[in-house]
C-alpha cells in the first residue's frame, strides 16, 4: 500500500467521524494500492477502518502480490464473496464507494443486517483531489502528449476522414505518443458541434464548418483531456465572435483560479463573459470537471459548488456556447492549481485556427 | 419503446411480485428504448411499474427522442435529478438495478425513505436473456465478423509484434471488419497463457509459446467472444496432449447443450473431460458465461447455477487449462440454444495450429 496516502484517506475518516469504508472503485485502489486493473464485472473491494485495519477482497484469477498491511481475501467465482466481506465489517455506519454497485451493495446489506450505508468516497476524493508532486508531474507529461497529438490531428483536417474516422486518428495518434489505451475520442463537425454530447458519425467536414475536437487520454494512469475549436476554410462573422467570446470566458476562468476562491465563482467568472455578450442561454454545462486517474472526477467546477480551491487540485475549464441546429464552440485547458494561481497544463494555441 | 420487450418486463415483474423496478444499464436501455449510448458519471435512469407506467430520467445534454408511452424527464447538472425520481417512485419494495450505482441509490433512499431496495435487473435480464430472431441473426454476424478477424490476425503472429501490438491489431481488425468499436484484446504469449486475466504486455512471441487469442467485439450493439490457442513454431507433448483435451471438453460441453438441462451439468460435462485427464485443478474458472447486448450478461454457465437452458440463450463455452510459471490454453465459442441443441456461432477451426 502507498502509506502517505491511506494515511491521508484515514485522517478524512476521522474528520468525518466514518470508522469504516468499502473502496471499489478501481482508480482508488490503484492510487492506494497501485491495482491497475478493473475487474470488470466480479467483485474487487477494499475495507479500510479508522484504525487502519485494510483488507482487499479479490477473485483469485486476477494478479495479486502480497502488501504490506493489506489482508488479501481471495475468492473463487462459486465462494460467498460477499460474505467473505460481512465477516470483516462491523456493524453501524459505513462509508460506501459511490462507485459501488447495487449488485454488492444490497447483498452485503443483507447479509451484514446492521450496517448503516451512506456514501462515503469522499474521504479517498479528497485525498486524490489534492495530487502529489509525483502525481502533477505525471498530469504535465500527459497533457504535453494531448498537446502534440492536437498538433498532429488538426493538420488533416482536410483529408476526408469523417467524424468517427478523425476519432479513430486521434486516439491512434494518442497511442503511438505515449497513451496506455486507445480510447474513444469526441470529434465534431459543423452542425455536430451544436451538442455538447454529439455521438461522431460518417458526416465529413464542409467549408465553414466549426470543428470540435475534444481529446483525452490516459498516460500511465493520468488523463489528459483538452479540447480546442478550429474552423475549416472560413468562418463567418458571428462565428468569428463568438469564437473570441469562448476563447475569453476560458482566460477569466482561468485567471480567476487560486487557492481560497470557491469552484463556483470560477464558473462564474468564465460565465459572465459569455453571459454579458448575450450568450448565457447556449452555455449549457458546468464549466469544469475534475481530472486525474479519472478523466471526470471530483472536483465538480460548477454554479452549484462551494468547494474552495486548494493547492494541487486538477480541473478542466471549459466554457462552452452552442447554438442549436448550426453549431458550437468549445475551449479546454486542464489545470493545476498552484500557491497563487493556477499552472496551465495545456500549451496548444487557443489563437483562432482557420485549417486551409 | 420497444413494446414487445417492455411487455416481457413487465410480464417477469408481475411474476415476481415486483411493483416497480429501476433501469439504468445504458445495455438494457438500448434493448428497450433503443437508446445507445452511456452517460458516464451522470444519471439515465429508467423508471417501470407493473402497471406499464414508464419514465425517463436523463440529461438534457443528451439527444433524446420522444418515444410512445414514455415520460421523460430532463435534468440539467445542477438540478435535483434525485429528487425527480423520488417524486415518481411509491413506498414499499422497489426492484434496482443490479449495476446502479451507490451514489445514485443511497440519495434515493434517503429522499424516499419508504423504499425497500431489492436487486431487481433480473425481470430485464431474463428477457434479454431469451434472444429473438432478430437478435439471433445479430449474434451470428457478430460472430461471423469475429471468425474472419481471427483468420486475419493468426497470419500475422509471426510479423514481430508484441502482446499489446497484437491486441490492437486484432482491435483494429475489428473494425475494419464492422465492429461498432475498438476495444482491448486479450492476446497472451507462453507463460502470459498461464494467467486467465492476463495483462498485455512488451512480450514478444518464442519458438514454443501457447499463444491465446481471447477476442471479442461489439458489432450493431452485439457481441462477440471466441478464444482460439495456436502454437507457435512447435508445441511439446504435453502441450499437444493437454491441447486435445481442451478441445474435447469444448466440444463436450456443447454436445451437453439442449433445452432443459441445467448450466451447472454443462459446466460439470465439459469439466469432467479435463478432471478424467488429471488436470481438474488447472480448470480454475466457470465454463461460460451469457453474451448479447454486454459481452458479460446472465446465465453464469457454472458449477453453481441450477438455471435450467431454454431455446434463444446465448453463451460461452470456454474451458481452460492453465499451468502456473509455464502456459495455458482455452478454447471457447458462443453457442446459442436451439429447440433441440445448440447453434455453434464461431466457425473458425478448433482442430489444432502450429504457425510457422
Amino acid at each position: 500500500m502507498k502509506t502517505s496516502r491511506v494515511e491521508s484517506v484515514i485522517k478524512n475518516m476521522q474528520q468525518a467521524g466514518m470508522s469504516q469504508l468499502i473502496i471499489s472503485d478501481p482508480d482508488s485502489l490503484y492510487y492506494l494500492c497501485g491495482i491497475g486493473y478493473d475487474p470488470g464485472e466480479r467483485l474487487l473491494a477494499m475495507y479500510l477502518d479508522a484504525d487502519g485495519n485494510a483488507h482487499l477482497f479479490n477473485n483469485h484469477m486476477f494478479p495479486q502480490e502480497p502488501q504490506d498491511g493489506l489482508n488479501i481475501h481471495l475468492y473463487d467465482d462459486v465462494d460467498d464473496y460477499m460474505g467473505m466481506i460481512a465477516g470483516v465489517v462491523k456493524p453501524g455506519p459505513i462509508g460506501i464507494d459511490k462507485f459501488w454497485r447495487a449488485k454488492f451493495l444490497l447483498p452485503l446489506l443483507e447479509k451484514a443486517p446492521g450496517l448503516e450505508p451512506r456514501l462515503g468516497s469522499a474521504a479517498v476524493d479528497d485525498a486524490r483531489n489534492l495530487k502529489d508532486a509525483e502525481e502533477i508531474e505525471l498530469l504535465r507529461q500527459s497533457s504535453a502528449m494531448n498537446d502534440a497529438t492536437m498538433a498532429e490531428v488538426i493538420k488533416h483536417l482536410g483529408d476526408g476522414m469523417s467524424e468517427s474516422e478523425m476519432a479513430r486518428f486521434v486516439a491512434e495518434t494518442h497511442v503511438k505518443n505515449g497513451a496506455d489505451a486507445a480510447v474513444d475520442q469526441l470529434v465534431c463537425y459543423g452542425v455536430g458541434c451544436s451538442e455538447p454530447h454529439h455521438e461522431c458519425g460518417k458526416a465529413t467536414v464542409k467549408p465553414g464548418d466549426s470543428v470540435i475536437f475534444d481529446i483525452f487520454a490516459p498516460r500511465k494512469h493520468y488523463w489528459c483531456d483538452m479540447t480546442r475549436t478550429v474552423f475549416y476554410k472560413n468562418a463567418d462573422d458571428e462565428q468569428k465572435k463568438v469564437y473570441e467570446i469562448v476563447k475569453a470566458a476560458n482566460l477569466a476562468g482561468e485567471a480567476a483560479i487560486r487557492p481560497g476562491v470557491r469552484l463556483c465563482d470560477i464558473d462564474g467568472a468564465a460565465r459572465k463573459v459569455i453571459e454579458d455578450a448575450g450568450y448565457g442561454k447556449y452555455f449549457t454545462h458546468r464549466l469544469g470537471h475534475g481530472c486525474g486517474l479519472a478523466i471526470h472526477e471530483p472536483p465538480d467546477c460548477s454554479s452549484v459548488c462551494q468547494q474552495v480551491v486548494q493547492p494541487g487540485m486538477c480541473f478542466s475549464v471549459e466554457p462552452g456556447v452552442y447554438i442549436p441546429g448550426k453549431w458550437g464552440m468549445r475551449v479546454e485547458d486542464l489545470i493545476v492549481v498552484t500557491e497563487d494561481g493556477c499552472e496551465v497544463l495545456n500549451k496548444f494555441t487557443k489563437d483562432m485556427i482557420i485549417v486551409d
